[in-house]
Order: C-alpha cells, then sequence, then structure tokens
C-alpha cells in the first residue's frame, strides 16, 4: 500500500491537468473510471450477448466516450448465437428433498417447460465422468464436481473450468439425459456461476447448469449417505442464431496519425445475472480512463500515437466481438494491443512478449510499474479473448497488466457481480498502471517487436 | 484463541467419557453437536413453520433424540398462521430496466399472478415514510432504505429490524399500493433477506419484499439520479392459517426428578430460503450435545436436575412454538430457562437475571467461562422467542450465553444459511460454555432466584 500512497502525488498531477482537456468534456469528472464503471452497471445492469440491454449499453458508451473528447466514435454492428435465460430450476425430489440453487450454462439445451425427473449420478472430477461407458447414463442426470480453489493469477480457471467448458459434452457422449456440475468459482454463497459451454461439433445439446457451492457440498454429502438421489431439473432458456450485437470503438488520435494505433480493449457485455462490473464495465473504465490521462498528462498535442479503445460485444458467448474487430480491421496496422478483462483488483504483475530486440521498451515499462507494486513475469502474454484475434492476425506485440485474481472467481459470472465489489483506490491504482503503461508504448516513436 | 486453545484437554476429556455413554446410543458419535446440525440442514434442509418439511424434521428430530439416549421425547403439536412462498420476482421497467433480487416478507400480501407496475418512491429511512401524509402513496410502490451496520452483540437488529417488523404496516397507512426495503441484513451479496412482518391489528396486507443490498445500492444511486423509477412486481406467496406445526420435547432425566427441570431451547423451523444452519440448526445441536455432555461429565447417574430440551416448532414467524410449549407446560415447574438462537459463532459474553441472593451461583458461572474467553455482562437476559412465555409466566431465572453477532447479520433468513458457514471449532466452542453452564445449574440443588 505504501508504494502506491507514494504515487498518489502523480495521480493528484494528472488531475490538475484536467482543466487542460475540459474543451473536450461536456461533463467533467473528478474520476472517469468510477463514474463510467458506475453509470454502466446502474442505469444499464446486465447486458448480456446479443441482447436489447446490450444494444442499449452501445449507444450508452458511444454517447459516453463522445462526451470524454474521443473522436471516430463508431458502433460497429455484427450478429452472433446468443443463449436467452428462462426459467432456472433444480429440486431434490425424495430423499432430502429441497430446492437447489441453479444457474443455466450458456448454451444449455432446453428441458421441457415442466422439467424432466431423473436420478442424479454423482462424479467427483471430470476424469470419473470421462471413465465410464459411453452410453452408460442413458435417462440420468450426471453430477460432476471439482475442488477448485483461489489462486493469485487465477490459473485455477484453466483445469477446474474445463468442467464447465467440457463437462457438458462429456455428459452427452455418456448418454446422459442432462448435467448439472459444481459452479466454477471459489465462493461459499447461494450464487450460482455461469458461463458458456464448449459443445463439440453435431452435438446436440443436453439441458447443462451449475449449482452454488453450498448445494454442490449438499449434494456430495447427500451421495456419501449412498441413497439414491433423484432431481427434478427445469432449464428453459433457448439458443438465438444470428443475434444483432456489436463493437463500440473509438480514438483519441495521436501527434502522428501516420503511425500504427495502440489498440485497448475491454467487453461491454456481461452475464444477466450480475450488472457486469468486475466482468467487464471495470476493464471498459479502467482502459477509457487510462487513455484520457496518458493522451492529457504529457506532451501538448497529446501522445504520438493514437490509442483505440475498443468496447467489444459479445466476449461472453465465445469472444464474438474480438473477431469481428479483427475482420472489419485487419488490413489497419497496430503498433500493440492490451485487454482489461480480469476484475478491478490490483494489477500485481506484468508480463510482455516483446522480441530482444525491444527489451529498452520493456525495462521502461518495467520501470514505471516498480513504484505501484507491481512485479515483471517472463511468462507468456497474450492479451485476451477481444484482442486475441487481432493479435494473432497481425503477430502483435502485447503487455498483459495482470490483475489479482484471488476473489475474482468468488464473483465471476454470478448475480454477486455488482458495482460494490469494486474497491475505487484498487481501481485508482489499475488506471495509474495502465497510464505508466500507455504513456511510454503510445509515445514510442519505433516499432516494437513481439516475439 | 489461547483461552480456547487452553481449553481443548477439558473438552478432550469429556470426549474420553463417552464410552461410558455409549449404553445410551445407538449410533456413537465423536461429535454430537457437529453431526446433528450437518444431518438436519442436509437430509431436511428448509423447514419453513407449518410446512411438511417442518413435519419431517419433527420426526427426525424426535428418531434422533431417542437414539442420542434422551427419554420421554415426545412431538407436541399445535396450529399456526403460515406463511408459504409463490413466485417473488422484481424488475425496474423503463429507466435503468434491470431485475432486482427480492424475496417475499412472511405474511406478505399477494400480488397478482402477473404482477403490478407502479412508481417506486424512494424514502431514505423509516422516519422519513412515517413523515408523509396518510394516503398520500396511493397507486405507489414505497421504498424503505436503512443503515445497518454489524455490532457484535446485534443489537442493530432491534432499529433497523424495524424497517421490515413495522415499516410495511406504516406503507399501508401512507396508501401504499405495495412495499420493497433494503434487506435488514449486512452483506453485500444478492441474496435478500426474509423475515416476518408484524402487521398492526386489522390491516390487509399488501404485497411487502426486500431486495438484496447491492440492490438496494442500486435503487438509492438511481433514486439521486432524479429520473422516475418504476417497478414490475410479483410475490404471490400465501397466508395459511390453522397450518399443523409442533414442538419436539426430550429429557435427560436428572438423579432427583422431583426437583425443578432446566429447560434448553432452539427452534426446529427454519426460513425456507436456506437450510437453517445458524438460524437455528446450530442452536438444537449446541443445547443437545452440551446437555448430553453435562449428564455424562459429572457425578455418575447424571445431574442431579432433568435437564429438558425444547426443538420448538414455528419461531420464526413469532415464536409460536415457545407458546404452545408454555400453555402445555405451564404448571410444570421449571428451575431455570436458556436458548441458543443467535448462529454459531463464539460465546464471547454471559448475562443472567438472577437475584442478588443466587450471587454466588453466577459467580461460578462466569468463572467457569472465563477460561473460554467468555465475559460478564449486567445486561438484561431473558432468553429468546422460545423460552420467553415460560418465563414470563413462571417469571423464572435465565442465563444468556450470547455469541458474537458481527457476522450473524451477513447470513440472517438468507438462502446463504448453510451448514458451510458454521466453523466446527466455534461450534465446539458453544458447546463447551454450555456444558459448563449446565454442569453447575443442573446440580444445583437448592432453587436460584430470578431478579
Amino acid at each position: 500500500m505504501s508504494l502506491f500512497t507514494a504515487r498518489l502525488p502523480v495521480a493528484a498531477a494528472a488531475l490538475a491537468i484536467l482543466p487542460a482537456f475540459a474543451a473536450h468534456a461536456t461533463a467533467p469528472t473528478t474520476d472517469v473510471a468510477w463514474d463510467l464503471v458506475r453509470d454502466l452497471t446502474t442505469q444499464i445492469g446486465p447486458r448480456p450477448a446479443g441482447s436489447p440491454a446490450e444494444a442499449r449499453a452501445r449507444e450508452w458508451a458511444a454517447a459516453r466516450l463522445k462526451s470524454l473528447g474521443f473522436q471516430n466514435v463508431a458502433i460497429e454492428p455484427f450478429t452472433m448465437r446468443a443463449y436467452r435465460r428462462g426459467t432456472d430450476k433444480a429440486e431434490l425430489v425424495g430423499f432430502a428433498a429441497q430446492p437447489l440453487a441453479i444457474t443455466a450454462l450458456g448454451y444449455s439445451g432446453a428441458t421441457p417447460d415442466a422439467g424432466i425427473t431423473a436420478p442424479l449420478v454423482y462424479f467427483p472430477t471430470l476424469a470419473a465422468l470421462e471413465a465410464v461407458p459411453d452410453g452408460s447414463l442413458a435417462g440420468k442426470i450426471a453430477f460432476i464436481d471439482h475442488a477448485m480453489v483461489p489462486t493469485q493469477d487465477g490459473s485455477g480457471y484453466g483445469p477446474y473450468g474445463n468442467v464447465r467448458r467440457k463437462g457438458p459434452g462429456v455428459a452427452v457422449a455418456k448418454g446422459a439425459l442432462a448435467v448439472v456440475i459444481r459452479s466454477v468459482g471459489t465462493d461459499k454463497h447461494r450464487n450460482p456461476h455461469t458461463g458458456a459451454i464448449m459443445w463439440p461439433k453435431g452435438i446436440k445439446p443436453i439441458p447443462a447448469g451449475a449449482v452454488a457451492n453450498p448445494d454442490a457440498d449438499q449434494i456430495a454429502r447427500l451421495a456419501a449417505t449412498g441413497q439414491p438421489l433423484r432431481l427434478h431439473l427445469t432449464l428453459t432458456g433457448q439458443i438465438i442464431d444470428n443475434a444483432p450485437s456489436g463493437n463500440v470503438v473509438a480514438d483519441l488520435p495521436g501527434r502522428d496519425p501516420t503511425l500504427p494505433v495502440v489498440l485497448v480493449a475491454c467487453h461491454l457485455d456481461s452475464w444477466d445475472l450480475g450488472t457486469g462490473a468486475i466482468d467487464d464495465g471495470a476493464g471498459c473504465a479502467i482502459v477509457t480512463a487510462a487513455a484520457l490521462r496518458a493522451q492529457s498528462g504529457g506532451a501538448p498535442g497529446g501522445t504520438l500515437r493514437t490509442i483505440r479503445v475498443l468496447f467489444a460485444g459479445s466476449e461472453e458467448l465465445g469472444g464474438f466481438g474480438g473477431e469481428a474487430y479483427a475482420q472489419k480491421h485487419g488490413k489497419e496496422p497496430h503498433a500493440l494491443a492490451m485487454e482489461s478483462d480480469f476484475g478491478a483488483d490490483r494489477v500485481w504483475r506484468v508480463t510482455t512478449n516483446f522480441a530482444p530486440a525491444s527489451d529498452a521498451v520493456k525495462n521502461r515499462i518495467i520501470a514505471a510499474l516498480n513504484p505501484l507494486g507491481v512485479v515483471p513475469h517472463d511468462g507468456p502474454a497474450d492479451g485476451g479473448e477481444d484482442v486475441g484475434a487481432i493479435i494473432a492476425a497481425q503477430k502483435l506485440p502485447v503487455v498483459d497488466l495482470n490483475q489479482d485474481g484471488t476473489h475474482y472467481f468468488d464473483l465471476h459470472h454470478t448475480p454477486d457481480d455488482t458495482l460494490d465489489k469494486i474497491d475505487p483506490a484498487l481501481l485508482a491504482q489499475n488506471v495509474q498502471a495502465w497510464e505508466n503503461t500507455l504513456a511510454i508504448v503510445a509515445n514510442e516513436a519505433g516499432p516494437i517487436a513481439a516475439r
């Protein structure tokens, strides 16, 4: 904390420059990041991919970016495969009859409106489900448990996230009528975690839901009694083809408009259960505020390079916005890409994919982040879903400002992803880390080389 | 912690005595309290007052008490006015359209199945609602905010709890169509807190619900914008007269059956949203385990006085079980009454209502609790809902073992009241504090005098 506190005068200095920038801003504000995430999560609220609420969020975001002084503000539409939630209900019947807190997973198949009732078969791990013979679960509902715990770098989401991404497809192969999983999350609240399923090609989706961790504990304890369990399951959501979505793109033009742009991204859509504060309203707030401060905090006339902000649509169901951006802008030169999509906890680590030729730039970034408590790391840097396609297409350099993920999966994809979970001081540390980084990469005259 | 750790050998010694007691127990167990609350919350789960699940809980409890060696185990039926939940839904429409996490309050009036839509009028406090003219809210939904924060002694539940108990009645007087309150709770989760309304006599109930704290924050922020708010509200639960409920009563006979009994109580019903772990499965577990240990841990043949356990029914809707017990047993002499109904966090304080003539007994209790980190307090002692009626009828002495309430109202009456919220070490500290207290009062030959 002391390192960041020591840095506060710099943030104050940046704020002091704001009056020079007020010509752009129709509504001058003391905290661009907080105001943006507060208003997006409060006045728009949940904004699922491909929904009318996401469309309202695009209009809102375009107007807000214009009012903040961004140029070339554009809504860029595309269509995608959406999932519209219906009724989500689950209850044990017979032994230990009781309701369970459940959410449908994205792209779940649908039960009839009256639901289905079938034996519930407990598997402690995805591997245990994979081990039973194909077709052996006919007429049954598979329950897949797992053992995810918090990690600072969020790496538990890879292996345990596969229970959600791939588990339902495995359940289909085993012949299951439906599948229920322990939420991919690390909290102990009755708020289940949703998220998209990655069905294997050609498979007909079965109903698939996630129960909250306390409910999964309950199922595990009941399974341990040896008594047969039966579940009444109702998940009536629908898959919608060709739903309208779109990206919002906006520029802070650089002093040399002939240079390739620096792209900074977040996603505008959220899961429907919460209001998308940490996933990913915070990311949009951070990149927007940092871009403005990098522009106004340095040389007169702004940064050397244009900073482009991408609020991607429909990230949650499979990175549709990032793909659409790469398709539309793939022929325009880009200098570097970054993304903020891992909450609003402090930036604790920085990684890049820079080639050795760009070590000097990398070291300047590391030095600029050091006073904020950020450590360098040699691990891979890949941006994320919203910039992944353009990075792959153009082999771009990337800077990843890793946020602390210890508590992220307590809230991720749950009803609890709401504004109150954001600590304004930590949000400000993110903005400062991003500003310090952008002040370097957007003022670098020469190219930065990727590995 | 060190005080409690220092006491652990005593607990271990008590456990070592268990084999002598195994003649009673059909299923010997190493932890009576944990097993009881685990099995009640897992195998029965939610058990709302006057419901079939509460009836199953009575049968389960009677069987468990018999298997633990209790005598005179009886289910004592009564009827009461119940509330059966229907559909609970709320969504803002128009400006900031979005769903809100809501629960109906106990004894809410019902909306039509299709719900109602009306302007939502924000009141920052119950006093602000009280201040507007009667009849002035015709056709509107009142929203009552408040500012409850955690306290160790739980005293916030008095004044802020009135928003729930009395606020709906005030809203009726003001002519409101319906009323929504900020949950009476101290957490930041999307889990609203239910609880009973105390309607003034002769009033026709209106629909009344509580939104989760993050949703109340959302309403407060939106109200601050000055934009008019509209709410679509659906609460279809029903009030049920003459619902079947009942108490479970069981004795550990004392060496002198002619002496008045020591009554220890908890309540068996729970709100329907959770599984009633801290409210009040833990209480039943604590009093049962402590009674058994007091009986088996002292002189051969058990305690001098009979210890009677009361698992009261239908506490949550107004203490029906406690009233029924006093009616049925009001002519039997009682020596003293105690109740555990404030979660499973550590006992931190002891209060009594003893007259000065019984100072010696009080001081022995205080001394016996001192090694467990428990401090004496001169405040009033009143037992609680389950023993309040018999205490009032017989002017009984009471010992209150106050549990730490700092986190209690994070969970109270929410879906989050589940087993995982109980720390087994703190549950064991409760059992030890109760055992130490019962070992004194149930072996006291002379009467204990109340103030």
